[in-house]
């Protein structure tokens, strides 16, 4: 059966990605948009907000939220109370507690929750978690740099309290990681570089380890220019993993192999199984870092950041 | 049976509160004391580390880390990994990952894990619990303010990184309020003022709701002179509910009561029953909401702090 779906949030990333993903894919058909901004697009109902779409003859059963993540929490509990399944983009919320209640209220409706780490799907993470079974792990490293003026044009919340700073990319380093890794991860410290003019780190790095006591340190820079690097090196008694350009490479001493980018297809495609089998797929690990490494790491203030 | 105990971290807080809690609980008897420093208590082993203690003659069955939070973690997992019981003074971690790894490590030992929240345990707050029960809450208030150079000095660690500053207190508040009230808490935003030579936040306020969208807002300093203030006002349709000195004392338009402060009598009294019954308890939401407030809430430098 198909699943009538909303697109909540008509900005970039559901222009790059979730459109072009649901149109692949025979699950979902979209059956509406919602956005304070613009007239939508053709073939979709489109609405200004939430409740026009919940209050109209436009009927939908599943929700992808797309908003800024200061403002997912209020949308997915009015989709989920009104009886939808929700997607929710990466970050899953603003704040952990967020998505705990969002959790509670998905479980009392019998709707699917599934937050959308679209990093684990790249192609070379299920081979990196299968290649890293049983060997001895001795340190990770994670480099994960890139220009924020590139890949966020205009995306001022990104910069505000709740907006994440560089942890907007680099939680996908660690959706990666969590995935990859077998021991759970913790923060130790760091240090996180605030613009002045800013209420959210552009750069900065974390020391973690997992529950072995193996280290695992994260550089985060947001100012990158010339190449970018979205790199994960894990150094193992068989030899080193490194996997590169967001987890779509993987190298060991076994080889390399690279696949394409098919990072939104495989989440639609999660989604429709989690809806099919009537269960949430919620992972906050990822975030539980990064609310972490905010409560554990040092702050230091830095040069104004103009877009 | 009852439990040999060791105290890990001889500082204020196990001189002040744990030492007289124990010597007035049956359940428990002090076998051992762990700290750098000193030469320990008459009547009880004393080890400069709790691997001296773990390797000695001195047998214990359970652990209370009262040591800063930044180095709990590390030794709850060795008492756990040692089979012993762990009580943790609040919070119960300096990050949300570690506690939740002591948690896994707890079941799969078999060993109860003890988060404890002392103000939970104070005399008003099961009765605030009970009087607020049904009734239709319209806005809470928790005002929160105390001089760190009276009731903390020396602990520098405060306001180190991890050492949660002016949270060290108010997450006492939110033990209370997230223990007295019907709906689980979400930060919306709020402003932490960090000293320039410090790491953690002096005072500051938050912005709150449940999930109801009751509006709950906590304002906090580090730096009050004079009467200090413990108090939480929970607005209802039934009238006003104060609960101040730190959850002691409670009025409602149904009258005053104040009991007398047996805190950690009633912490070692609920180990006690943990160990019984085989079970942990590690209610970990108020470190969540400090973690979330870190992650979600502004910062502004303020002037230094000086002890």
């Amino acid at each position: 059966m198909t699943t009538r779906l909303a697109i909540v949030g008509l900005g970039k990333i559901a222009r790059d990605q979730h459109l072009p993903a649901i149109g692949q894919c025979d699950a979902f058909a979209l059956a509406a948009t919602v956005d304070p901004v613009g007239t939508g697009l053709d073939g979709a109902a489109h609405f200004p907000d939430l409740s026009a779409l919940l209050d109209s003859d436009t009927s939908v059963d599943a929700v992808a939220v797309c908003s800024p993540p200061q403002l997912r929490y209020g949308l997915a509990k009015q989709a989920l109370e009104a009886g939808k399944h929700v997607l929710l983009e990466k970050p899953p919320c603003a704040t952990l507690s967020e998505a705990r209640t969002l959790i509670d209220i998905a479980e009392d409706r019998g709707c699917t929750l599934f937050a959308a780490w679209h990093s684990r799907f790249a192609a070379g993470v299920a081979p990196a978690r299968n290649w890293l079974q049983g060997k001895a792990i001795t340190s990770v490293s994670i480099d994960w740099r890139e220009d924020v003026r590139v890949w966020h044009p205009g995306q001022a919340w990104i910069f505000e309290a709740g907006g994440f700073g560089v942890f907007d990319p680099a939680i996908n380093a660690l959706s990666i990681a969590t995935a990859i890794l077998p021991r759970p991860l913790m923060v130790l410290g760091g240090e996180l570089e605030v613009p002045s003019n800013r209420a959210a780190p552009i750069a900065g790095h974390l020391d973690m380890q997992d529950s072995a006591g193996v280290p695992v340190r994260m550089v985060m820079d947001f100012l990158k220019e010339g190449p970018q690097s979205w790199d994960i090196v894990v150094n193992t008694d068989a030899g080193k993993l490194v996997l590169s350009e967001g987890g779509r490479v993987l190298e060991t001493p076994a080889g390399r192999q690279e696949g394409e980018d098919r990072e939104y297809a495989g989440i639609y495609a999660a989604f429709a199984d989690a809806i099919a089998a009537s269960r949430s797929d919620t992972d906050l690990a990822p975030l539980r870092l990064v609310a972490d490494a905010f409560m554990r790491a040092g702050s230091t203030p830095a040069a104004e950041f103009h877009e």
